[in-house]
């Protein structure tokens, strides 16, 4: 599965789109992954800038010919500079006497500094972070094939847990097995989080632990294609579960389910939130649900729509997102389960198609 | 190789000699490897204040017992608040009425606008980036152990170039291999890029490209151990080396020699970069060097001091820096060797001690 395989991405498209927005104003773009979403250039250091209707794109010097051969076919006139400060000078040129939009999220304080100094006035207006919330086929086509690698991965190496080896370990199999299945990396650091203490801890990552009999096990996975990342949660028990585990796993399995099925071109991002929350509000486990219900993938692993009690987005077909309740407490260990899904128009009273396909068990 | 076996690092200490530089004014840390080298606490969001000696941390629900756990001997008061908005609050109130200091590189333009909105002057002068340059034995201990477990992977895997393995699968053996060895992770997106394309692009990362016979091979490799990063590059020719390729892989190693060479304690990082620059310039290939030729290393895989032309800083016994010269042209490829060295006081008219042993061999 080489990415040659792949269907291109119509960057000129996207320029053209962008451009139309962006009329008699211009646009700069510094976030890497508007920039690649935009030109088709990855990069860890440059710049884009749309102006009546044509596209620039700054860089420095290590990144000079990859930039021209990247954003071949968007008519982009590439700019590359050694030094910072020739760079910077020639952003300002091209922004020269425009009313400039730029991302509420770009928080570079120098750059809204240097730019004020020569008079450029910037609004936080880009119209690319929400049109990113937007998925094509060519996109989705990469989410699904990352998100099938992880799927693979954790298959083979599901039967390693409770086997003696660590956290750790495990992390490592699956991030190299996802390598050999066609991922160009892993999406994140996944998480391994096993144990009393560990699993209480969404975010833990994964120690030189030993997963033990008894271990509640949240393994936090997924893959990269093409600049595309997948998102996928699974739980387990090594062992015989305990009645508490048992039933700690299966409201958090309803829970999940009560958000899915909410999720649906037209529905409100907060009531995906809500369906989870109230599982665990009826349960009176709700101080134990400490984080978010999810939030969009794309270019980046945590993008736009978030679904959490204040927001106010609406899903739109196209759209990725994450449904990813779990419950924690610190002596008991924890429980994620975590879909990636595509929101569709409804269809036969299903708004969604699942991209992530493991099992998700019955505790034995 | 467990990181129990690692000395503690003394992060009570630390927040001592912060406060004493603090004085009467207070200390705002909102970068994460700053927090976590001041207090010992990792996470992905929180902030630490100083103030009149006192240390107050404050995190979201996801983190509250590990903030807890990671600062405990530190005297820290854990300040912990499910929602950002009541968390920030907290945040204004232990600054109320005080002269901040905050990071120059703290860009977060939402916070300085939030706190000058309440009247909280802040100041670019934290210590704490000056602080980080010199590491303590604690810390040469783990980058150290890192840079070693690169050199057992590294040599492990080098019987694989040339044997139809492509750029990817050499990546995912190595960074599998370094947690086996006791790396808690990759230090970095490892970089293997071989041939006249990606060998000539110093930020290439690893694609599925099988390394063939006549390519140029650049490896650019670390571990991390413990928060603490480590940094080494060899290159490779597969097979026999052209005429061309001797020549240019010979000059990349006589430049890096003459860099390290200057590196002591007391001399100055433009001086490094100076002796590396001048043996390329000497054989005028000047405009093939596109990058700097080093950085600190530490719980940032770059940080404080840079060497490049317009560096002002002088080295100091215990700062632990790269020397990384190399060149690269697009149809050749290119070449870059890099080792990681702890700067020490001159001892025989050595002010170095190197960390990195890999060889760097001659070239078929």
């Amino acid at each position: 599965m080489s990415s040659s395989t792949l269907t291109p991405i119509d960057h000129a498209l996207r320029v053209q789109r962008v451009a139309e927005q962006v009329g008699d104003r211009a646009l700069l773009v510094t976030d890497l992954a508007d920039l690649r979403w935009l030109t088709g250039f990855v990069t860890s250091h440059g710049w884009a800038v749309v102006r009546s209707g044509e596209l620039f794109v700054g860089t420095d010097g290590r990144y000079g010919d990859k930039a021209v051969a990247e954003t071949h076919g968007t008519g982009a006139t590439v700019i590359v500079e050694q030094e910072r400060a020739a760079l910077d000078g020639q952003m300002i040129r091209t922004l020269d006497g425009a009313r400039v939009l730029i991302d509420t999220d770009v928080s570079d304080h120098q750059l809204r500094v240097g730019l004020a100094a020569r008079g450029i006035d910037v609004f936080d207006a880009s119209p690319i972070r929400t049109m990113r919330r937007v998925k094509d086929a060519a996109e989705i086509e990469r989410i699904e094939r990352a998100a099938a690698i992880a799927d693979t991965a954790l298959a083979e190496v599901e039967p390693m847990l409770g086997s003696g080896v660590t956290e750790l370990e495990v992390r490592a199999e699956l991030e190299y097995r996802m390598v050999l299945h066609g991922a160009d990396d892993r999406s994140y650091p996944t998480i391994v989080a096993a144990g009393p203490e560990h699993g209480a801890r969404p975010h833990h990552g994964a120690a030189r632990r030993v997963i033990s009999e008894g271990d509640t096990i949240i393994i936090d996975v997924g893959a990269l294609v093409d600049g595309y990342h997948s998102d996928m949660t699974r739980s387990w028990v090594v062992g015989t579960a305990s009645p508490e585990q048992r039933e700690v796993y299966e409201l958090v399995r309803s829970s999940q389910a009560a958000g899915l099925a909410v999720v649906s071109s037209g529905a409100s991002s907060k009531a995906v939130d809500r369906a989870c929350r109230d599982v665990f509000e009826d349960a009176g486990r709700l101080d134990e649900y400490i984080h978010g219900t999810g939030h969009g993938v794309g270019l980046d692993i945590h993008e736009l729509p978030f679904h959490n009690q204040s927001s106010d987005v609406t899903l739109e077909a196209g759209m990725v997102v994450t449904v990813e309740p779990g419950l924690y407490r610190g002596g008991f260990g924890g429980f994620r389960i975590e879909d990636l899904v595509l929101v569709t128009d409804s269809v036969n009273g299903t708004g969604h198609r699942v991209l992530t396909h493991s099992p998700k068990r019955e505790l034995n």
